[in-house]
This record gives C-alpha cells, sequence and structure tokens, in this order.
C-alpha cells in the first residue's frame, strides 16, 4: 500500500510531505513526489514526527494501576503486588497486555520493551494489535544450582526466543532477562551469559534502582550492581538497564565501554520514592539513554510524552540550570535511542529507508498554540491526548479516536470486570 | 436555575447526587432529592470534584509560550522575555489572558491569581468568560521615593481596586502585588503596607524563587525575603506568596505566624532550574499551600491537574520515601487551600452552602481503568484532557469540548495571528 502525508510540519524536517511504501517510508521532501497514492493523510495543523519507544515496562500489570498507594515500598510490595501477581493467569497477562498496549497506541507509542511471566500472552497481545515490541521473561534464582540448565525461568526464556524472535514480520523480538542483580544469584547470570553468547541475544536488566539494592550488592559482592553483572560476563550482550539511579561515575564507565543502554524512569523513580537518574552525568558519558514509563502500578500511566516532558524538566531543576538538557537530546532519547535498545536498526528515525513508524499530534489543540518551533511545542506543550494518529510499519493502528486492530470497548469492559471479579 | 447532577461517584462522598440552586450547591446525598429541576446533568462514568484553583499566573504571557527554551535563565529573561513584554499592548494582555482563560476553563480550573499589568483588560477577560479570579498590578520600584503615593503602579493598583474588587457577583477580586523583594525598595514595601492596613486587602508576592535571590536579600538588608517581608508589615494581610523554593524552616516559622499562603509551582521552578519546593517541610509547618501553574512562558501549560501530580511524586521522590505525600492532602493544595489564598470562604469544597464549582472528569478513559478509588484515579492517572465539565458559580462554562462564554476558534486564530505578526 502506497500512503502520502500531505505537506506539513516534520519533526526535525520543516514542511515536508512524507511517502510510505509498504512498511517503509520512501519519500521525505519539499516537493509533491509523483506517482499514485492509495491513501492521501490529510495532515491540517498536524506534527509529524517519529513513532516513540517505551523501554521499559511490565504490561501485564495493567490491571494494578491505583492499587495500592502512598503506602511505603516493602508494604506496597509485599502487601498489595506480590499477593496480587500471586494469583495472576495466562489469561489475565492477556488481558492486560491488550490493554496496556491500547493504551500505549493511543499515546504514539510504537514499540515497547516488556519483563513479565505467561509472556507468550504477551505476545499474542503484540501479534494482534500490531505494535512492535522486545518482549523478556524475568529470570530470578535465589540460590546456585548444580545445573542452571534445568531451571524453569530459563528453559521458558529459551522457549519464547524458539517460539516468537523475529515473529510478525519481526515487529516482536524475544530478549532475555535477569530481573536484578538481588533476585540472582552470580552462577545464575554467569550460566545465562554463556547459553547467551554470539547468539545476539539482547537483555533487560533492573540495576540500582534504590539505593538500598546498590548498596546491599556491594556489601554482598564487593562491587556495584554494574560491577557485578561485567563479572558474569552478561555485557557483552546489549543489555537495556532500567532505572540505573544509584549508579556511580565508574559504573557508567563500565555501561559505556560496553555499549549498554539505560534506560530512564522519571515518574516511576519518584513515585516509588527511589530518587533522581543522574541524566546529564549520564548523557556525559555518551551513554545510550532511552525512556521507560515502567508499569502502571508505579507510574499510573504509559504515556511517553509525558516521561519526556518529565525527564526535561526534572533534570533542569536538578541541575539547577534550564539549559542543562536540551529539548533535542530528549526527543532523541523516546526515538532513534529507544530503537538501538531494541537492536532495531530499521527503525527510530523519520528517514527514507527506515520503517514507517509515524505519528501526528494536533497542532489546533489549546495547549499547543502559539508554536515557536515543533520540537518545543513536543517537548513542553504537548498533552498525549493530542495524539491523533499512530502509524506502525505502515500500518495504521490508531485514527482519530479509533483503533484498527483492537475491540477498546471490549478490552475496557474486560478490565473493569477483571477488577472486580480480581478484587471480589 | 436548579441543576441535578445525577448519582454518581463525588469525591469524599461516595456515590451521590448533587443538586445546585442558583451560584449555591443545595444538596449532596445518597437520595434523589425532591422537586422539579431545570436540568439534570447525565454523569454516567464521571467523576465529581470540585473546582481547581491555579494561584499564581500571569495570564498575559499566553502568547510567549514556547518562546525562547532551553536558554539560561538570565538570557532568557534579558533576550527573549523582557524585550518582548516591553512591545505589549493592552489589546494584547486582553487576548492572551482570554487565551489563557480558555486552557485554564477547559484544564476544570474555576480560578486564578495573576500579576501582570494592563490588569483592566484582564479583568475585562474574566467578565466576559465567567471565570474567577484574582487579579493584581505588580508594583515595582528601585529607588526609594518622597512620596510613593504618587508611584503609577501604586495608583494604577488603587485605581484597578476601585474599578474591579468584587465585580462581577464576587467573581474578580483585586490584590495589590509587590513584585519581590529584589524589585522592590523597602518604603515602597512600607508604604503598601501602611497603605492596606484594616482593608482586608489579599496580596501576591514572589518569594525566594532562587538561591540567588534569596541570598542577595540575605547580603542587602540582613535578613531573608521572608524576613524583609516581615519587617516591613506587609504580613498583616493575607499574602500569597509564590514559589518559596529556597524558604528556611524560620522563614516558615514566620509564615505560619502570620497565615501567609505558600503557592507551590512545581513545573515552573524545575523547568527554569529554580529548584525543587521543600513541600514535605512547609506542610509540617502546617502552612497553608495552594498550587500554581505560573505563567505558559515558563510551563508551558495551565494545567493544574499536571501541577497536582507533579507535586506529589517529585515530593515522594525528593523525601525518597512513596508514603512521604498523601493523595488526599495534594487535593487540598488544589482545590479548598486555593480559595483560602483568594480570601473566598464561600468556595473551594463540594458543600452544601459554598458556591457551585464543579468538574467532571471522563472515568470511562483508557488511563483512568481500572479505578481502585477516586482520588488515586484523579492525582495519578488523569489527564487534563479527561475533564469534559466545569461549572463556575453554578454556570455552566464548558461541557464536553464546548465553551459556552467564549469562541474558541475566534481566540485560537487571533493567538495564531499575534504570534507571527508581533516576533515577524
Amino acid at each position: 500500500m502506497k500512503i502520502l502525508f500531505d505537506k506539513t510540519e516534520v519533526l526535525g524536517h520543516g514542511e515536508c510531505y512524507i511517502a510510505v511504501d509498504g512498511q517503509y517510508i520512501s519519500y521525505i521532501g519539499r516537493e509533491k513526489p509523483d506517482g499514485d497514492f492509495d491513501r492521501v493523510i490529510n495532515t491540517k495543523d498536524k506534527l509529524v514526527c517519529p513513532g516513540l519507544y517505551n523501554c521499559h515496562t511490565h504490561s501485564a500489570m495493567q490491571f494494578l494501576r491505583g492499587y495500592g498507594e502512598d503506602l511505603p515500598l516493602d508494604r506496597w510490595l509485599n502487601e498489595k503486588i506480590f499477593p496480587a501477581e500471586d494469583r495472576l493467569t495466562p489469561d489475565m497477562v492477556y488481558k492486560s497486555s491488550s490493554f496496556a498496549i491500547a493504551e500505549m497506541i493511543k499515546n504514539g507509542i510504537c514499540s515497547f520493551s516488556d519483563m513479565y511471566y505467561f509472556c507468550d500472552k504477551t505476545a499474542e497481545a503484540v501479534g494482534e494489535t500490531g505494535i512492535k515490541a522486545n518482549i523478556s521473561r524475568s529470570i530470578v534464582s535465589f540460590a546456585p544450582a548444580a545445573d542452571h540448565s534445568k531451571d524453569n525461568r530459563f528453559l521458558e526464556s529459551v522457549q519464547l526466543y524458539k517460539d516468537y524472535h523475529n515473529a510478525f514480520e519481526g515487529r516482536l523480538k524475544v530478549d532475555f532477562s535477569l530481573h536484578a542483580e538481588y533476585t540472582n544469584v552470580e552462577s545464575m547470570a554467569r550460566f545465562c551469559a554463556e547459553y547467551t553468547e554470539d547468539k545476539h541475544i539482547a537483555y533487560q536488566i533492573h540495576l540500582s534502582e534504590t539505593e538500598k539494592e546498590h548498596n546491599e550488592c556491594i556489601a554482598r559482592h564487593g562491587v556495584t550492581p554494574t560491577g557485578f553483572f561485567e563479572k558474569t560476563g552478561i555485557l557483552n550482550n546489549n543489555v537495556s538497564f532500567a532505572h540505573c539511579v544509584w549508579i556511580t561515575e565508574d559504573d557508567m564507565d563500565i555501561l559505556k565501554k560496553y555499549n549498554s543502554t539505560v534506560v530512564h524512569n522519571p515518574a516511576s523513580n519518584l513515585k516509588l520514592g527511589s530518587g533522581v537518574m543522574p541524566l546529564s552525568k549520564i548523557l556525559k558519558h555518551s551513554i545510550n539513554v532511552a525512556l521507560g514509563t515502567d508499569s502502571s502500578a508505579s507510574n499510573n500511566t504509559l504515556d511517553i510524552l509525558k516521561e519526556i516532558y518529565l525527564a526535561a524538566i526534572l533534570q533542569k531543576g536538578i541541575d539547577r540550570d534550564p539549559s542543562s538538557i536540551k529539548a533535542e537530546e530528549i526527543v532523541k532519547l523516546a526515538t532513534v535511542n529507544g530503537a538501538i535498545s531494541q537492536n532495531r536498526n530499521d527503525c527510530g528515525e523519520l528517514m527514507v529507508g527506515k520503517k514507517a513508524d509515524i505519528i501526528m499530534l494536533d497542532l489546533d489543540r489549546v495547549n499547543n498554540i502559539p508554536m515557536f518551533s515543533p520540537i518545543y511545542t513536543l517537548v513542553y506543550s504537548v498533552n498525549s491526548s493530542d495524539v491523533c494518529f499512530n502509524m506502525v510499519d505502515g500500518r495504521v493502528l490508531y485514527e482519530n479516536g479509533e483503533y484498527t486492530t483492537l475491540d477498546i470497548d471490549k478490552i475496557k469492559h474486560e478490565m473493569k470486570t477483571l477488577r472486580k471479579s480480581f478484587f471480589a
């Protein structure tokens, strides 16, 4: 299918036309391209931007949004979240993931990175809805074993990879995941590193989210969580480390050396009282930084435009310098850097030959007027409800409030029913 | 006019009916009230909440939204904001204020506090649009004068008060304003304090917004800005102090002693690199705290629901404790505490006998599902685009995207034209 976006403001390009041929962007330019198009998209008062990346979430936790607020972290986890998760079923993971994906599509997200379990159900939801994702089955291991290859979670990871890696024309990728240092023994991390060696498997790992976790690792292993993972060999893979609130300058040197990605989750880190990730310092180390929402249980929305805004103003405030972070840098975190973290070389930018992951924002909304520069409007003024169009791999998933691949009324009803029956 | 809100979830009351008679709430209860109603409002899937207060803004700066981003503070002010403001006309103040009010109405705000100039134009816009406001003409004075009563800004304040205080059936109040300590001489502050003594005039003042301002005051006067204003006698009035990022524990004791209000502007303070106001400490001093957006030039939206969310998660993050601020406390900042700061005893709460300032939020939006408790949904999940209804003093100003008192297409067009011509 050939689609033409009528001439309009295109982020980073000025006033342009964009043509899409199948899954790919085939033209960007000021002159109207030749040829016939199956569809010409009305772009009046719209800003065209690349699709956004949510590089850390647990989509199946969607049903826990707003459950057990304002509690100390240990009570929230032990009295609320863990007991609820213990009762989770594959069907609930499917429904929650589908609902999380609906929220992400509406908010202009083209791809997400996910750590959880019953992941085949999340894979199903990704397949049906048309979004992209890197999903992973979190491995936890609290005791050394003679043979980690018999570990159920490891075996599930292997099976998930066989069943789904590069499924749905490459929209779905399967990563490995070690949940964190504090939830794994060193022998399991070493075993995984050996297993994945030369297989080009990416990893998703929680790292130095809380001060307690960071310091207890030093007490336990004599090194920081970053040092721990370096020792195990895991860093030879493409690893995305979520949170990194407490990493040191030495940790940053290590992460840069191995080209790891740091995934910044500003809302979740504030809301759970973890602290503020040192974004400016991490960027000074030229580390690839992406953005994540974490789950709806700790955010409470899957809204990367909110994280873009928050990451920008929070860092200016902490640095006490309104010029310490530029709008252009922040937008990279949510686009091209996200694609890098997901091992997606053909995504993340509006460029001929790249996958057509294109969103449109309504510039005629009250909050977007006046506009001086599209990048400032995008970072500082836009509301996620201004997203009026979301195309992934050349396929329109959302347009003017309507979904093309999912029955939103059915999904909303299922979530309301689930909340009532599960917490009856 | 008698209006009935059909039974629905009412914040702080559970499932209730609300009846409105003229400007006032006449009934809140679980049983359907007797009597005839001119209108019954459909509340299906709606959360009814009190109208929100924006207690610090400069609405006439609306046309500067997004102008000169990511610059150091002194360059932003001296190269961008001050030169633009120098060219401001009364007509531009009218158009910008009208547009700012349109944004506030859409975002569920029932009343705002404003400091600027050409204030009769802002008064006009308040009169026409049906919103409430406390407006003030900022006084600045850089040299002592033999007779401050001849100061133009002081005379404009006096005139504004005579012309507009309690205008529009009390919707509009006129406050006095000393811009800040660093923009005023002590004799002017003393003169104003004497003039307003026993007149029950409220004040709006910037206080300890930046560390520089705070420390330079100590160097200049030997006291903090709070101490400076205490010395002048200004604190005997009802004063709302905006920002207070750098106030000390001693300052807090003073502000509590005089029942002053602190207006927290979390987004603006972060974005301008001023820092983070110590909200938890200030609340521990039992000081009345309200919320403000500051202007669109430093925020970039007039969205109190965003400030509610930000105030909550920011303080949890800074305190490193997710239980340090509770949702119930934060909502008070944006409602009843705002009314207190504005000398409005008959507003700020859903209570029989109070003014009918009522908003509704759409709970059927993806981001608000599931709901465990309305207060958590309001603070952590809601998006300002979920506001679907805004009633001020019993009059519907906004409903399902439509304004009843202003021509939004005309106003948007005027702002776009103004931006083009002014910055041509």
